[in-house]
């Protein structure tokens, strides 16, 4: 069956100016053909936008802003984390008591703030190649797990240390099965997309369920701090916290901080139009690729 | 301009056997045209389904076994929470020192397992019409609002009476705000896709924000349990949570299953192809509207 005309009639393939696109379908091949056919079309809009921008994808206006914004917060984050620990908790070090300070920092850095500007890689950096911007994306999960590394050795280190129990709260339960997790989605990750074996058909039927994956695990290494911010105040200020002490006002507060930091991101990775475009070119060597790895050409179903 | 042909040619709009489409476009009105079409292509697509399942739209293979773990994880979470206050609380009462145990059994029936609930609808209820699957939902969510009610009501009384501190936690802070906001939301839904005065393009506008929106405070108000069970446990077991206490490891168990119930509603909305169809005859009605209310016909332009 050929009856499937994927390029629009004659050689204007680079413009938009005036074409006709016959498209002759069947029952059985209906969903597919469509499919195929709105990624072609995506293709012709895609160049035609670039043409317009000179070379350029053209970046959704509010983006930006949203952008700056979820960096605003995720460095306030950052920056009050350290203002609790070094106000009310006595600072940094990794002799003393004062080790166990290292956990909430470290894991603040890792798992929330670079977590959260990995997911943000793809809307951000939108000219690099596709290669370009996955390798990023991967150096800054790799650096959120070493960083993590370091604030869960320091933390088994310290209880270890004060002879206190491990992994009996619900902080501890959540915080290590979300570590173990975003390991496994790492190295799934790097096996499925940077590592040349899998297969274009294997890629794209894992793709979904990485970025869900992917978005849960930010989700729950939020909310497994705040369980953690709830835990310090509660074993640190115990009955004092209910007086309004300004450590309490001032970790709530990087309660706040972190939830907004968290739907913020969440709100930049769900926008349908502010997902980053496929150039061109890739659109053509996965269409390519497609064809000449499962036989999938339009025509030879 | 008169270019674009939205209907296959013939009257043989209502099968998909061999059509014909001629689409005719323009470099500035690109997208716009290939989104009406793409409609047009969905809505012939949907009503071959149709005709295919004796006029009911198939649903995904694999969405009921997901629905169906959804609801024994939410009925799970709701027995489970019965069974800690009732087995080391001592129960329910309005009038005693029990009334803080409504607390908590009405926020996990109405925040957590009827708001996710009342998300799924749109996925469960593919042949009912739009109009009814909109009424379940906002009951759902009127549903939920008045239980959580009842369970703020009854932790603002026993604080009263006991003279304890209201608001000074980060679980109240996020609670309180949380219900504002839920509340707003479900106002805001009414106003616009139960109230008839919204046009079409200001609910289609709306509607993204209302879907984030619903999905981050279900997810929220999951985050806020989390953090009351664990508020609850330091609180009322204070250092032998740390001895692993048989309520202890209860109520951990309790917070990593309505982590689940959370991740698995999560990921039924947001797989692309369990969304609900649009029936023909939305499809068809809308894109009138849109014509009529706007004069967005196909060739006006």
């Amino acid at each position: 069956m050929k009856d499937l005309c994927l390029r629009p009639k004659g050689d204007s393939y680079n413009s938009l100016h005036c074409h006709c696109i016959n498209l002759i379908y069947r029952t059985q091949q209906g969903q597919k053909h469509l499919h195929l056919f709105s990624c072609d079309l995506h293709m012709v809009l895609v160049k035609s936008r670039m043409e317009a921008t000179g070379g350029l994808v053209s970046t959704p206006k509010a983006l930006p802003y949203f952008v700056a914004l979820s960096q605003i917060l995720g460095l306030t984050v950052v920056a009050v984390t350290g203002a609790w620990l070094g106000l009310y908790r006595g600072g940094l070090a990794w002799e003393s008591s004062l080790q166990f300070n290292v956990h909430p920092l470290c894991m603040v850095i890792g798992m929330v703030f670079l977590q959260g500007d990995a997911l943000l890689v793809y809307r951000v950096f939108r000219n690099e190649t596709k290669r370009t911007t996955k390798i990023l994306h991967g150096l800054l999960h790799i650096f959120a797990l070493i960083i993590a590394l370091v604030g869960l050795v320091a933390v088994f280190n310290y209880h270890s240390k004060m002879n206190y129990a491990d992994l009996y709260s619900l902080h501890s339960w959540c915080g290590l099965l979300i570590f173990i997790l975003y390991f496994l989605q790492w190295l799934l990750g790097f096996s499925f997309f940077l590592f040349p074996g899998a297969s274009f058909s294997l890629r794209n039927q894992y793709r979904p369920q990485h970025v869900f994956f992917g978005a849960t695990l930010f989700v729950l290494s939020v909310g497994t701090t705040l369980l953690g911010i709830k835990e310090a105040l509660l074993l640190g200020l115990s009955k004092k916290y209910s007086m309004f002490q300004p450590e309490g006002i001032l970790a709530n507060i990087l309660g706040l901080l972190l939830i907004c930091f968290a739907v913020v991101v969440l709100y930049i990775l769900t926008r349908e139009g502010w997902v980053r475009p496929r150039r061109a070119e890739e659109q053509a060597l996965s269409m390519d690729f497609k064809t000449l790895t499962e036989g999938d050409s339009p025509g030879s179903q």
